[in-house]
């Protein structure tokens, strides 16, 4: 008898045929499993793969009363309820590091973007405006790399990779976390007080309560007029009503995103702006990284199936 | 008496303000000298100030009988006919490595918003296609940076900061150039190895009658489906017919230009294509490196004036 695993979140028909060479998948398409599936072929199901900020609590975990392990596709976790799966002993699971390469070249990306322009230098060259000599106020010289300083809030795999890629171009490196790290960047130990040294934000932090809207109007304000923001890890790290307000009236001067609170809607008043650079959540997203994650769910659910822990688990 | 120099190609005046507070400028604006100023002006004239691509013959040098100095604006002098120069007893000067960083952090900008198709993304997520859920073929996973490919054409200053930059990101890195040097750098004795070996072709070369259309039909078809071409150098290296064939026909992935043949004319065939992303030649455009350059330009006119030899001449 194959094992079965639910498909808990939506995932492109191409990944999924990987995981069906070796397990029976029951797939929602991202729609309610009651809907999708009988409360009998719920009942059976004992492992779930999920994306990590898919919201998964107390109640989607009865659906399945025989559940053992929940694997996230990803390094984030956020969306399970941790204390949840504990008390009824399930064991969650994640991809840790597998695509930290890919989120953090995606940071640089959107970072590099966001201040040399490019998509107004892109457009400027297309529209034949350049060729015209029309003068673009936008093209004015913009602040470089070397000698400036990047922020990083959070110092895990991701914020690593970001920091090491950063000081490559000459750049300075400052970060907060919770813990100070034998890293040879400056520490700061408030989000404040990074905010109010660096003039690139990057948000590398796992999400969660405790960094719920961590990025608020104030830590706007300290980033100032010539700051930006680059987010690569979860859209409720910011505030975003407080961010379209600092983009619009300009108390920043830029940002680059990759998540957005209600993905996959990013709202028209962010939308609008022409000083963001955005992507649709496509940080982890390369061939290589797909690879790595994809061989870390599988890893985790045939180490559920044969009864071993989870060799990814969330800890 | 104030010294004058003449300014032979088009700055903006914001930047001539600065050189303006040292010397009594004659600026053409970019127009023909002859037209802006009289024979007698223009007979006074020891010293000029170009930007390097301008192009600047024996015949141009013969307007001005003193002619005693060409300073170019920038890293390259192509421009200048360094021979016809010679013959006149002309020093010609440069900004040597004062953009070399602002030049290879645009390589890697192009670099990464063509690889990760970030103008696709940015228009994904605008034009609401994300949230409606519209499946984007342009959005597949693509290839990431770690253990890719990257040849560097050219080893100069640029071209080993180039090089730093995407060793950084896990990436690995071959070069070509006239000579091997002492670098942890794969090197290949000719283009075609390097091209048959990486999917990212930098180009970092010197422009002249050597690199003239050096990456043709034959490099681009070495390249490979999978492979990009990034110039920050000079048009004139890449011939850009061959470079249209090949993005066209998908016989490349993509590209990213900061430089053009026939600046500032990107030609249509080339600016219609979406796998492409363009800058208006900003390469050198940071305020850091304007700066920087225009140090060079003041210690080459004020040492010209003052009987000694240029600081930054070119050799």
């Amino acid at each position: 008898m194959t094992d079965k695993v639910l498909i808990y979140s939506r995932f492109p028909k191409t990944m999924m045929a990987r995981f069906a060479e070796r397990f029976e998948l029951l797939d929602t398409g991202g729609r309610p499993a009651r809907e999708v599936f009988s409360a009998d072929a719920l009942g059976g199901i004992r492992a779930v793969l999920t994306a990590g900020g898919t919201p998964m609590g107390a109640e989607a975990m009865d659906l399945f009363p025989k559940l053992g392990a929940i694997v996230c596709y990803g390094t984030g976790y956020d969306g399970v309820d941790l204390k949840a799966a504990a008390a009824r002993n399930v064991a969650v699971g994640h991809s840790p590091g597998a695509n930290a390469a890919s989120v953090a070249d995606i940071a640089m990306t959107l970072m590099l973007a966001a201040t040399r322009r490019i998509l107004v230098a892109d457009q400027y060259v297309r529209s034949g405006d350049w060729a015209a000599s029309k003068p673009s106020p936008m093209m004015r010289p913009q602040a470089g790399m070397p000698g400036r300083r990047i922020g990083v809030y959070g110092m895990g795999e991701i914020g690593r990779k970001i920091a090491a890629r950063c000081a490559s171009f000459e750049s300075e490196i400052g970060y907060f976390s919770r813990s100070k790290y034998d890293l040879p960047y400056q520490y700061f130990p408030t989000l404040e007080a990074l905010a109010d040294w660096c003039s690139v934000l990057m948000i590398a932090v796992r999400a969660g309560a405790e960094t719920q809207h961590a990025v608020g109007a104030d830590i706007l304000k300290r980033l100032g007029a010539d700051g930006y923001i680059v987010n690569i890890s979860r859209g409720s790290v910011i505030d975003e009503k407080a961010l379209v307000v600092a983009l619009t009236e300009k108390t920043i001067a830029g940002a680059g995103l990759d998540v957005y609170d209600q993905e996959p809607h990013a709202p028209d008043a962010l939308t609008a702006l022409p000083n963001v650079v955005f992507a649709p959540h496509i940080g982890g997203h390369t061939l290589e990284s797909h690879v790595a994650m994809q061989n870390c769910v599988l890893a985790n659910l045939t180490a559920f199936f044969e009864g071993r822990p989870l060799p990814y688990e969330v800890k």
